[in-house]
């Protein structure tokens, strides 16, 4: 399955590059552009700032221009913090990586921009894309680094493509204990407590249905519902060996 | 209005802490504490990489343990990585701050704890929380650094609060063209073009209904119809004077 582009403008630093590379890879993206890398290129320890996504960089194309870099795409954005005063659609994230997954559904090939460290990209290449893409960050810390912007827009990129998976899940495996076996055991729960006094007089419907709520959120198995149980018995066994109720 | 609180437990690195301190930052949160923070605090380094955002690292709270950390707290969310064999909850962080928002609107305070940069929290540390939060990172490149995992919470923490705006929009700002002006435009391209014999016979219906799908995508305003058309007719003005139909 196709995944979208990411282009770099003119980036400097090589930890930023390597860092992109590792964003992208935690969010499976895999193919990146780079066009004119300033500094020279490539770039000292940017393979060790890419932590194993070192295939990323491999695979990196370089190109003298944007144009020729984003010549081949049939959809692009372009990621900027700042009002460019162009007549262009801005998006956040989410919905720009909603739009990109229509469009790949659609075969199109997607690409998204990120500028320069310091200046981010100009008019004229916000002026390339389809519409931008901007992050909701607050007014007072507006200010995202290169990385992060590719890891937010990769984030998004994979939950707009339901491929947002949690790795593993740690919900309970067994069943759930069924209503009869739940209402058994409030039953019990409530003439256990019954019997030892615990309601104040008028109050046993009202506090019995809050724990009634309680319980159920626990999602109880079988189990558990055998467990509750034999604690209530040796609960209320413990409490006849000591007629006065002293522990 | 409340914010989630975010906890490092015994984090290691100055630049680890700064850059938090910068994500949050960045998405609107402010307290941050720290469980017995390793090698020394506070840290050489960390103002710098927490580029301005110092006024997170000025309020922190350092606490000896994480039960004091989180003692005030009603509810207590923990991310991981990795499976826990515990049967808790696991949310993405999407879900989990839906919740947070949820919790926060009814007053509970809310807390997010982060583990070591090697290994994580310890099983007794995510027992203490309601749910796990983890993140849908690709099972090839599954590690999220402290400052990138800090970051997508507190993205996702402005989201679920509903304070994710474009801090710009880039939409066109006068009222789009009124349907009339529209179909006039429409009627005066197509028969523009009919007299300039561009339509292949039989085609021009539905060459004419693709033509006015694709001008209807580009929110023409009243003045875009006026430009419209004065290019029209130069262009048939043009033509006229070239009765040859050179250029």
């Amino acid at each position: 399955m196709s995944v979208p582009v990411v282009i770099l403008v003119e980036p400097q630093l090589a930890e930023n590059i390597g860092m992109t590379a590792r964003a992208m890879a935690n969010f499976g993206l895999s193919e990146l552009r780079l066009v004119a890398p300033r500094n020279g290129w490539p770039k000292k320890g940017m393979r060790e700032a890419a932590s194993g996504a070192t295939h990323v960089l491999d695979a990196a194309k370089v190109y003298a221009t944007l144009p020729e870099a984003v010549a081949d795409l049939n959809v692009l954005f372009a990621t900027t913090a700042r009002e460019r005063g162009q007549m262009k659609r801005v998006l956040l994230p989410d919905v720009a990586m909603a739009e990109a997954n229509v469009r790949i559904a659609n075969s199109d090939k997607v690409g998204v921009m990120f500028g320069r460290e310091r200046i981010g990209l100009l008019n004229d290449e916000v002026s390339l894309a389809d519409a931008i893409v901007t992050f909701p960050v607050s007014e007072e810390f507006p200010s995202l680094n290169l990385a992060q912007a590719v890891l937010l827009v990769g984030y998004e990129w994979r939950r707009a493509a339901g491929l947002a998976q949690a790795p593993f899940t740690g919900e309970i495996r067994a069943q759930q204990a069924t209503r009869e076996a739940l209402l058994s055991l409030f039953e019990t729960l409530e003439a256990t407590l019954a019997r030892a006094g615990f309601y104040p007089p008028e109050k046993r419907e009202s506090i019995a249905r809050n724990m009634r709520d309680r319980l159920h959120r626990m999602s109880l198995t079988e189990q558990d519902v055998r467990t509750f149980r034999g604690a209530l018995k040796a609960l209320e066994r413990g409490a006849r060996r000591r007629p006065d109720g002293a522990a």
